[in-house]
C-alpha cells in the first residue's frame, strides 16, 4: 500500500500515523519528495482501512498494490475451483445451466417446470421460495411451502436445487437445498454472509445491483473466511440510467472475475434484462465471454396471462436457446454438463 | 394505472391479462386507438406488480397514477409527522443535530463525545456497536459491549441515543436504544424491516446506495405497513461515478421527499462526501433546503492518528459548523431543537 | 401520447394545454376519471417536447406510445439497412472487422498495421488523427498529415478508411474516408450532426459515454432527417460506477438495437474496457450477441513501451482473435466478410 | 506520479518504459518491494497520459500525484478569479443572479422578462437563441434573430447578457454578448473549447452530463491554456438513476471546486431538477454550500399553457426567491450584488 501525503502536513499526524500502522505488524518504508512524501506499507495489508486512510487530512492519496481479498484471489490459488453440486461441476471446462420459474406456485407447476428444463438440458433447479419484493403489498412467495415443493421436484426429477434465503433465520429450513442463493439486495448482509459461511453448501452470491467487484468479492470473502469454499459468482445486471433494459448486464464482469478470482462465475440474463426476447442473446454473450453458467427463468404455463411474455421464457423457447449455446460453447471449446 | 397494449398483440393474451386484473378486484377501461389501445386500470393498484406487467410481450409502456406507497404518502396524510424521541420532536418545524463518533471504542471516549457534542448543541448520541464493513478483515465494532457503553452514555448525559442493527436477531439487544438505525446495506433487507415494523421504536431509514427515492419509501411503507409509523428517512449520498467525493449527497431527495411523503427528512454529511472538510458546508445546504435534522460524525480524540482528519469533526469544528447552521435555520424560519 | 392530469388542476391551464396540442395539429381524446383525468394525443407525436410537458404543473405523467424516432425506427423500416463501404457490407447477414492503430503516427506505421490487420482479417482500417483528448497537453493527433498518411495506406492496401471527425471545419478534408467517425463526447454536436446529414459518405455514431439508447438513436435521426441515411451505430462502452474496466460495455445494446432499428450495430470491445486482455471475450461476446462487426485497436509496435500492453492487441493476438470470432460466427449462422 | 509495476513484469518493457517517461524530461525514482517495484515520477507530469499507462500490462497502478489542470489549479493560484461582466463581479465574496426565459421568443417576451427580472434582482440577462434539442424535430431556437433581440433587451435594460454557443461557426455572430455559455453536451467539445480560448469574453462552462469534476476542470484547461483566463463554472446536475427529478444537482461539487479551483462556481438549479418547486430550495442550497452565484430559467407568460409550471419560474416566484436566497447569503456572510 503506497501512501502519498500532503506537502504542508502537520508532522505529528504523520508520526502517529506512522506509529498506529506500525501496530499493526507492517513495515514502512519513508521517501521524501520535493512536493509531498510518499510512504510505502509493506505486509499483510488486508486488515488496514483503506477508506479511512483516505479521508486523513494529511494523505493525498493511497494506493493499494495488493488486492483486499485473499481467499477469493486467484494468485494464492491459480488453479479453477470446481465445485460439485451432486455430480454437476460448477467451474474448470465445464458449464452448467440452471432453469426454473421465477416464484414456485404449485406441485404441479414446479415438477412440470422440472421435467421440461431437465429435457431441454437443464442441470439444476432453480425456484423462489421467498421472494424479495421492493413492495410489501406484493406477493412475497410461498415461503415454507415452497421449499418443501421445492424438494418434492428434486426427489421426482433427481435435478438438484436452488432457491434464495433472505434471512439468517431460515438457515434450518434450507435442509435438502443444493445451493443456497443470495439475492442482489443482501450481498452486503453480512450477518447472513457470516452464517452461510459456517456451511459446506455451495453459496450463488448475486451481485449487488450498484456492487463494484471489489465488494462482491469481499462478500465471497466474508463466506469463504468462515469456512465455506463452495461460493459461485452470479452476475445479474448493475443499474445505470440507461431505462431501455431493467438493468445493465456487465459482461465485461466475466472475463475480469475469471483472471481475478478462481471462483465459478455465471450469468442470469433474465433479470439482467426484464425482458424475455433478450434472454437467448445475453446467454450466448454470456457462454462466449467465458461463463461457467447461466441461471435463466423459465415458465410452463401459457394461459397464465401474467407471466407470459414476462422476462420467463417458455420451454420451447428455452429449448432453442439451449441448442444455440450448445454451438456457442463448442465454438470456445467447452461442453455442457448433460 | 394505465397500459399501452401493443398494436399486434394476441387478443387471447389481453383477455388472460385482463380478466386477471379484474380478478384482483380492479375496474377496467378500454379504448381503442389506431395504433394501440389503451387500457385504464382503476381501483387499489398497490397489489399489482407494475414490473411483471411491463414486462409482457402484448405491454407497450405501463405507467402508474398513483404512488405504490401508501402509510408513507403525503397525499393520504398531509400534515407532517412529528416522532417525539425523549422529548426531541422529528419534524415539524423541528430541527435535530445528532451527533457521535463512528463507532463506540470505550467507555471513556463515549461519554467524552456524547459531552462534547451535547454541549455544542447536539440533542442524539450516535455511537456504531454493531459495524457493516466491507471486509471482513476490517473492525466490525465492539457488538454488544459497544450497546451497553453506549446506554451508559445516555445515563451519564441524559442524551437519548441512536445506533445501527444489522440483523433481526439483535432486536431483543437494542432495548435503551431510543432510535434503531437501518444502514444503507440493509435498506432492502426486507426481513429485517419487517421485524422493525413490529416495534414502535423509531426507526432511522438510510436510502440505500443506489437506491431510487421510490424504493426507500416503498422500505418506509415495510415498516409502516407492518404497524410502526415512527420511520425517519435520512439521505446519505448515492453511488455515481465521480471520485472526488465517496459518494454524491442527493440534496434534492430533501425537498422532493418533504413533498411526497410526511416522514421527516435528515440528511448525514459524513457518509455523503466522506471528507471532513465537506460536512459544513454540506450541513448548511441540508438546512437551507428544507431538512429536518442532521446526522453528523464526531471524533474527541485527536492524538488518535486515525480518526482525526477523517469524515469525522473535532468537537470544536462541530461546534463551529452548529453556529453556522443555525444561522441558516433562522433565515429558513426555523430553530434549532436545545 | 397519453398525459395523466392532476386530480387538483387548474382548468385553465389544461385548457391552454389542450389548445396548443391542437394547434399542432394533433387530435386529443379526453378521459375523466376519479383520480384523474387521461389525455391521449394521436397524430404525429414526434414535434411534441415529451419533457416540457412532463414538467408541467398539471401533469402527472406522460407516456409515449410511439417512438420519437422515426428515419431510424424499424417499425416503418423492417429489412435491415446495408451499407456498402467499397464492397464491404456493413448490416444484413454481414460480419466486418475494422482495426488498426488508436493514432496515426507515421507512414510506416500505419501502412505496417494495416497490412498487418489485413491479413488477420481485417476489411476496413482505422486510425486517428484528430483526437479527442480530455487534457490540453495531451497528443491531439497528427491532423492533417495524419489524414494523408491514411489515404496513402489506403491506397497501398485497398482497404476503405474510417477516422474521426471533431468539428464541421474540417469535412472538407475528410475526401477520401470512407467512413466518419463521430466519437463519443461528440454525440450530441447537433452542428456537426446536422452537417453531416448532408453527406452520403456513411457516418460511424458512437454512443455517448451517458447516452441512453433513445437519446443515441435520437442522434441518428439528426444524420437522417438531413438526408443522409448512412449510419452505423458503435456501442462502445458506458460510464458507471465500476472502476476495475475502464467503462462498462453495455452488451444488452446489441439486441435492443437490432429490434429497435434497422441500422447496422458494431462494437468497439478497445474502448469499452480499456484493458487489452478483454478485447477478445468481448468480441466474441459481441459477436454472440448478434452484433454486425467489431472495431478493433491493434498496433505493431512492440519495442514502443508505451502502447503495447494498452488497449491495443499486436497484430498476433488480433489474428488469433479473429479465428476465434470466426467459430463465434458460424455458432450463430453469420460470416465474415472477406 | 506514481507507478506500481508488476511482479512478475517483463524487465525489457520496465526499461522502455523508463526511457520514455525520461524523454519527457521528467526524473525517475525507483524502489523495489517484495511484491512489486515502485516507479516515481518528478516534474512536470501534465504531459504524461495516465489513462494510456494504467493499462500498460506490467503496470500495476498509477497515481497522479499533482492534479493534472494547472491554470485552473488553486495551488498555483491561491486567491479567487474574480470576473467582472460589465460591473458585476463574479468570485470572490460577491454572488450573482443570472436570470432569463430558456428561449428567446419575440423582442415583447424578452424585454418583459429583462425588466421583471432586472427588477427582482437579477443582474445578467440569459435566454437561448441556438438551443441544443435532443431531438432534431424539436424547436432549435431563433438563431441569429435570437442573438439581436437579446441585445436589444441588453440596450432596453443595461443588464448584460448570457446566451449558448453551438460551433466555433457562430464566433462571430456573439459580438455584444457579454458570457458565452458552453452547455452541457460540448463541454468537451474540444475544437469550440479552443477557440473560445482565443477570445477574452468569460465563458460559462456547464459541466457534462456524465464528466467527472477533474474532466470539467480539464476543460477548463483547455480555455485557458489558450488564453482565455474567464472561466465560470456552472454545475447543472449529473445524470444518475434517479428517476423523480430530471437529473441529480451535484451539491459537493461546489465546496469541492472552491477548494480546487479559483474561478468562480455557480449552481443552475432549474436545468439540474427540472422541476420549478425545486428551484427555489435548491437555489438556497448552493447559496449556503458557497456557490459565486445562480442561474435560473424565468419565464414570464402565465397563459402560455407550456412554459408555466415546467422548470421555468414566474417572475413572481422568483422575486420570492431572491428574498429568501438574500437570507440565507446573509447567514453566510455574503451579499448579493445590486
Amino acid at each position: 500500500m503506497i501512501l502519498v501525503i500532503k506537502k504542508d502536513r502537520d508532522k505529528k499526524q504523520v508520526d502517529n500515523l506512522i506509529r498506529w500502522i506500525r501496530s499493526l505488524g507492517l513495515d514502512i518504508y519513508r521517501s521524501e519528495g520535493e512536493n509531498s512524501e510518499i510512504i510505502g506499507i509493506v505486509g499483510d495489508t488486508s486488515k488496514v482501512d483503506i477508506e479511512l486512510i483516505s479521508t486523513l487530512d494529511i494523505v493525498e492519496s493511497v494506493t493499494r498494490v495488493q488486492e483486499p481479498y485473499k481467499n477469493a484471489n486467484r494468485k494464492f490459488h491459480p488453479q479453477d475451483t470446481v465445485i460439485d453440486v451432486a455430480g454437476h461441476k460448477f467451474g474448470g471446462n465445464n458449464f452448467q445451466i440452471i432453469a426454473g420459474p421465477c416464484s414456485v406456485e404449485s406441485e404441479k407447476q414446479i415438477i412440470e417446470v422440472a421435467k421440461a428444463v431437465q429435457k431441454a438440458g437443464a442441470t439444476v433447479l432453480r425456484g423462489g421460495a421467498f421472494k424479495p419484493r421492493t413492495s410489501p403489498y406484493s406477493f412475497q412467495g410461498m415461503g415454507l411451502e415452497g421449499l418443501k415443493l421445492l424438494r418434492k421436484a428434486k426427489e421426482e426429477t433427481g435435478m438438484p436445487i436452488v432457491t434464495e434465503i433472505m434471512s439468517e433465520y431460515h438457515i434450518d429450513d434450507f435442509y435438502g437445498v443444493d445451493i443456497i442463493q443470495v439475492g442482489a439486495r443482501n450481498m452486503q448482509n453480512f450477518d447472513l454472509l457470516k452464517h452461510l459461511g459456517k456451511l459446506k453448501t455451495p453459496i450463488l452470491l448475486k451481485r449487488g445491483i450498484a456492487a463494484t467487484m471489489e465488494e462482491w468479492l469481499m462478500s465471497a470473502e466474508y463466506i469463504m473466511s468462515e469456512g465455506n469454499p463452495n461460493v459461485i459468482l452470479c452476475e445479474r445486471g448493475i443499474r445505470t440510467y440507461e431505462t431501455y433494459t431493467r438493468n445493465t448486464l456487465d459482461i465485461s464482469a466475466v472475463p475480469v472475475l475469471k483472471e481475478r478470482t478462481h471462483l465459478p462465475v455465471i450469468v442470469d440474463p433474465s433479470h439482467a434484462s426484464g425482458i424475455s426476447r433478450l434472454v437467448k442473446p445475453l446467454s450466448l454473450a454470456a457462454a462466449a465471454a467465458g461463463a461457467d453458467g447461466l441461471i435463466i427463468e423459465v415458465h410452463n404455463d401459457p394461459p397464465h396471462a401474467l407471466c407470459d411474455g414476462a422476462q420467463s421464457l417458455r420451454p420451447e423457447q428455452f429449448a432453442d436457446a439451449v441448442q444455440s449455446i450448445d454451438k456457442i460453447l463448442q465454438a470456445v471449446g467447452k461442453s455442457r454438463d448433460k
